[in-house]
């Protein structure tokens, strides 16, 4: 919560649940991240919040780009930042996809198979490109994330030197390896394990003749929500140590990619508390509605993986565990109900709620028209 | 799958993942519930799909519609149908909403607690509306539903009472009961129970002096997905005995609320296989990557609560269980993991395939623009 974005409600008082993001949080914490990280490039993850002001913003301050899809470059080109500030770090791509961010200039790609290779290869051929620069994404198994990510992305380490030699092979540059320790990961060690794979991969490889050069940190910084978290110099001094144990004096080139942690604390929704009730006459716990839920922003409340900082105007006076649910006519769309939120007693239909570490994940996560209810609104000042 | 949506896809080869919908299947399930439940209004649940076409063939043949939101009101208004044909049914609403609706004339709300009535008699004594009608949800354990509802909606039977007696003295109409006994529910006898404790509240009103009008019966009326369901004449048969059972010779009008039993087996998605790949060298499981996923419009594998049929140009060849996944850079966009979906060895990327029983719950829960993939695309044939 900051002056600016207190000040922003209070002056314009806009109407329905809505986000606000501070760019001067934004700004803060890609310098954060600068310095505590001065040798490694930054790749904002477009996906956390694409809004054109967070882009623009960042591409000003110098920041490269993780996109996830075609449109995803096209915004950040928007910004006039230029193609070899993008990373095209989907594992997933349609080979048209492919064909169309070479044609637009972008020159790194992730892959965590051969077939994902094959598809840049053949595209790289038919536009004429030399030199496209392929990573391989490998698993990690996320321990410490509350967001821990699945299996989804990445190749076991015992595959990924396969992968990168077939895509030398193939004519395309073998860049190096990428890893995620899993989203809001509180664990400092969590690199560390990850880059000693790396390290063995870029060893492999050597052997065979294949000099890899970078190794992308991903993302995983947090978000300050209800728990503290260590600051982003912690991170950083961590990583640091963790590359020099694993790369002596052969330390790669390194980038990382937050998302989270560039934007979550740069934003808050404001949102109104629609109904207060319970089940039956001498029900202990209340269950709370809000104009917003699982469907309008709030999807990261999924198995109530991200619990949210909530204020309102009673905060300080005594509290009670409530459900705290969200508008729609979906059973599904229940906020916190197996761990209830405690929230003041004296909350009253009509309140407005202020739902803290909200600038990541939740306009574009956020329904197009569920229930009829409009996608979240977002101003950015 | 309908030869006309075939014919559709066949000729006008959409671009991208879409939905198309055949409302002759739209027109058939109105027929069928008409005919299973002669003497009960259908009031379609506008969330399932609220494309125009399908409303405007509804309004025509003479369906009333159960609305979430001023937003899905206005849509049901602009058919050209009157506002004593929709139900304002979500038990979580704003006041200025109520108001709103009461201006559009509007005259049939759900609630399930004091406060929400105090809404509407507040608004219907602003607004000047006379003999503005509540119905009270009550709470029903939801067994046999794939995907059963929480207890966010409806209040102990205990408190109905109170709650319709309530609304009488606030100078509103007590009008009945509703229930929902769970969607895609396979169970004939789930609405006997919830029907058991609406004849006891019937009961327990007129000794008050309050003459209860109306039973809603819900929804919960299922798409054939991989499973076999009972046809719709089952479920009219079995509605109605319990109807007689516990209402005797006072049976009260009733109306039902279907949303994915009238238009999830209308529609049909045509995605796209981007990726195949295994996570290291002896996998014994493929990975399949579509091109549209958890935030695509396919929420409702939420859980994997929803297995939808899908069909392949290999369909009938052998077959080995897969995980299936989404497009997006988000590690929850996972389809099947725990239940693995049986393909074809032989499916390849960027084949074609046909993801059936998807008219309803998919396009409006589709993210606004999550990892700038554009919402689901929808075609009303």
């Amino acid at each position: 919560m900051t002056a600016r974005i207190l000040d922003f409600l209070a002056s314009r008082r806009p109407e329905g649940p809505c986000l606000v993001v501070d760019l001067d949080v934004v700004r803060d914490n890609f310098n954060a991240f600068r310095h505590a990280l001065p040798d490694t490039r930054i790749y904002y993850a477009v996906k956390a919040n694409p809004a054109p002001e967070v882009l623009q913003l960042l591409a000003d301050l110098g920041s490269s780009f993780d996109c996830a899809s075609i449109p995803e470059i096209e915004m950040v080109l928007a910004t006039g930042a230029t193609a070899d500030r993008i990373s095209f770090g989907n594992t997933i791509k349609k080979e048209r996809d492919v064909a169309r961010a070479l044609e637009l200039g972008v020159n790194l790609f992730a892959v965590d198979c051969e077939a994902e290779v094959d598809k840049i290869a053949r595209q790289a051929e038919a536009t004429g490109t030399v030199g496209a620069r392929v990573f391989c994404r490998i698993l990690c198994d996320g321990a410490g994330a509350e967001w821990p990510l699945s299996r989804k992305f990445g190749c076991e380490p015992s595959m990924a030197a396969e992968v990168l030699e077939h895509a030398h092979r193939a004519g395309l540059t073998a860049y190096g390896i990428s890893f995620h320790v899993g989203s809001q990961q509180a664990n400092l060690d969590a690199w560390d394990g990850a880059l000693s794979s790396a390290s063995a991969i870029f060893g492999e490889l050597a052997e065979r003749g294949i000099q890899l050069k970078m190794v992308n940190l991903g993302g995983g910084f947090p978000t300050r929500y209800l728990k503290d978290v260590p600051a982003t110099e912690a991170y950083g001094r961590s990583i640091d140590e963790a590359v020099r144990r694993h790369f002596g004096n052969h330390v790669p080139e390194t980038i990382i990619e937050p998302g989270r942690g560039m934007v979550g604390g740069a934003g808050m929704i404001k949102a109104e508390v629609v109904l207060i009730s319970k089940k039956h006459r001498d029900d202990e716990q209340r269950w709370v509605y809000l104009d917003i839920g699982k469907f309008g922003g709030l999807a990261e409340t999924m198995e109530e993986a991200i619990r949210y900082p909530i204020r309102t105007r009673h905060d300080g006076s005594a509290t009670a565990p409530c459900v705290l649910a969200g508008p729609t006519c979906d059973s599904a769309d229940v906020l916190y109900e197996k761990t209830p939120y405690e929230l003041p007693i004296s909350l009253e239909i009509g309140d407005e709620v202020l739902i803290e570490g909200t600038g990541a994940y939740t306009t574009t996560y956020s329904a197009v028209a569920f229930n009829g209810f409009s996608p979240l609104k977002s101003y950015v000042i």
